[in-house]
């Protein structure tokens, strides 16, 4: 029986739009758009779109008029009655009422602001200037539709037959990682792969696969809308860009050397228990634990997000126990360049020592590795990032100097300010 | 948006009937059905089903009530007028009118003769007694009838989620074996696996994958209604129960060790070309040979289908050298537990010494083998055979004596008739 109404419909779909919805984006990109609400409303930040990858070369892969389409119709979203209700009424890590009301309020009337896009080199450069809040809620759908544009693009020329056996594999190539994930005692993992995702569907898929396979292992999606959707925990809580405008509205080395402990100070005054996790190698992990207040010694625990992560575990273990904490009450989170292999070593090494917890990304909800010719569906490194806020450069160091940006004599100066020695470059994948 | 129609139309199905058409069969069937349509229409015979895979207990998987209303379903069905005008009107082995009047005025007005039922020791007995041309066509429904109920059975048990896994595995394993098989020059495989097939289906996307991924390497399928849809070549030629039945209908040894040939002298004067395939291992390949008249050495090919590929392969080989044949002329037909290695391994061995083409069966439709818990989706042997003519039983040698078949006396009564010496025993899984 064809059902010829939905073949007319079909018929008449302009794009098919690939962000839907407002919440389709990271729970923490939320949280922190509050504190920041709060705290930095007025702030002036410009987020750049950056392809690490410099070999896939979007601006010639996907269509110019395309990709404003989609950037225009995210522009038309605004936040439904249902998100509205899911964000206000839900519990997020045991609390209510997360979202307050004042903020409830400017996000139900917000339309993200105007972005700007040019071709340079064969790469978009894409931008969004504007009040903080605002802009900075575009980076996780502008990633989001560079990637699936750049998925669309290469299954373009796919059959329809060749398509069922890409998805296929696929399937069984994540079903493989689940299985050998599975079982594993205390195992707890979050997907964190909205920004790299092949595609909406894919993460979705993807999200039901831990679901379906991990049980109780899988903790839960940091994709707001795959959350609700699928009523999930939503798992998020804060990033780089808050240190990084802090430390670009530093007036002087003083403040700058202040300003990541100034963003965990406000963080502090809002959240509490599992929400206060420190993001500690914006500028470099050791000189960060090493000047931090006792007060941050009592956080619940610390995410580590780039550099060896064995190493920023063990830092972390030394740091709590010199600073008279037991590190089997905290928290590490993994959430750099993972894949099941090595999300099994790291648990077999930290668990019991500490409480562990994972944030997969791109090799959960993007790995098509191998599957195509060319490989042309490998998962690479695009992000968008704060660049500058009141027309003063950002800067990242991070704990890989291959993750480093901001302008070289700016990444000096931090170097120095921040005590930042020598570090051990580790190529940059995805 | 729901169709409500369509969801309404499925609430109210009974049953989904496994086979849906009297050409969902093998090619084979209909044309040895045509030709003991001819020359021994109102021989009574027996098929029984029989389980060589004893520890599958086919009574306890399956509900004898589920099992009736497929049989039945397949007893209600009758010759479309589509169907006939295919058969009519196709050109097969490069022929017009294939199937002559007589027999397709009495295949339009057939209808499948009653079956018996019973359950004894956890086994099916299900046996179709009659005139020859109506009880062989039980055969091959019957079987993708056990087989699929099994499959359901096994698949039962299983989530939405697990089945979308389920299948994507098996599609990623198939196409891998598609993968290794294409681009190997001269390579020829047809579909042989109705039979033994996971379901209809299933056997349908095998043929699809071939056809996408193999190009001229895939000559088609014995699979009429798939050939039919899927506008293919219908590919198939005479198998064991011609032989079989005329042996058992032999008064006497020296009318015994004719029969084989006569079948072949009926079907001589029947067919010729691609049609002309002997099928030598009914009562043991070498004697069957020695003992052949001049003419069979003048037919187009042998296909081996019991006993080690290799050895039967490299007898024919030698048996036309030895009438003078050039066996670069000559066809070798694998069809015995295939798998792509296998293929590979034949196809490397003889392609240059003879021409080669290959039947691939059970491992092409029906290799679940790992992809369930307890491997209860692993492939077995099923078959369905004439075990008896006007009351006489029928007995099966073949190069194999595992596959042998019919009373211990008669066993032993033909294997000194044919002079049938030590034969090896290979273990017989599908």
């Amino acid at each position: 029986m064809v059902d010829i109404a939905t073949r007319v419909w079909n018929h008449k779909w302009k794009i098919d739009p690939i962000v839907r919805s407002l919440i389709d984006t990271d729970f923490y990109k939320l949280l922190m758009c509050q504190s920041v609400f709060r705290n930095r409303r007025d702030t002036q930040v410009t987020f750049s779109l950056i392809n690490r990858t410099k070999s896939i070369r979007l601006a010639e892969l996907i269509d110019e008029g395309e990709l404003r389409e989609q950037l225009d119709h995210i522009r038309s979203l605004s936040l439904t009655r249902g998100e509205s209700t899911w964000l206000r009424g839900n519990t997020f890590y045991g609390k209510r009422q997360m979202f307050r009301s004042d903020f409830m309020e400017w996000f139900e009337g917000l339309r993200l602001p105007p972005y700007h896009l040019e071709k340079r080199d064969g790469q978009y450069e894409l931008t969004f200037e504007g009040q903080w809040p605002e802009v900075m809620l575009w980076e996780i759908p502008a990633l989001a539709v560079l990637m699936e544009l750049r998925s669309r693009a290469v299954l373009n020329d796919m059959g329809r037959f060749e398509l069922q056996v890409l998805y296929a594999r696929a399937m069984t190539k994540l079903w493989e990682k689940v299985e050998h994930l599975r079982g594993t005692p205390g195992l707890r993992i979050a997907d964190f792969g909205t920004r790299r995702r092949h595609s909406f569907l894919w993460q979705d898929w993807c999200v039901q696969a831990m679901l379906e396979g991990l049980g109780d292992s899988f903790a839960g999606t940091s994709n707001c809308l795959i959350a609700k959707n699928r009523d999930l925990e939503a798992i998020g809580t804060n990033a780089h860009e808050l240190p990084m405008v802090y430390a670009a509205l530093a007036g002087d080395d003083e403040a700058l050397a202040r300003a990541p402990y100034d963003v965990l100070a406000d963080w502090h005054d809002e959240h509490e228990g599992n929400l206060r996790i420190i993001l500690p190698d914006t500028y470099g992990t050791q000189g960060f634990l090493d000047r931090a207040p006792d007060w941050l010694a009592g956080w619940t625990g610390i995410r580590i997000d780039s550099g060896d992560p064995a190493t920023g575990a063990e830092t972390a273990i030394r740091w709590w126990q010199e600073r008279g904490e037991n590190p089997k009450e905290k928290l590490v989170i993994f959430s750099d360049g993972l894949d099941a292999e090595k999300i099994l070593e790291l648990h077999a090494r930290f668990s019991g020592r500490v409480r562990v917890s994972f944030g997969w990304g791109t090799r959960l909800t993007n790995d098509f590795t191998g599957l195509v010719a060319g490989d042309a569906l490998a998962p690479f490194s695009l992000v968008c990032k704060a660049v500058a806020a009141e027309g003063r450069p950002t800067v990242k160091l991070s704990d890989n100097p291959e993750k480093a940006m901001g302008p070289a004599a700016e990444i000096a100066r931090y170097k120095r300010v921040f005590g930042v020695g020598p570090q051990e470059a580790i190529p940059v994948t995805v």
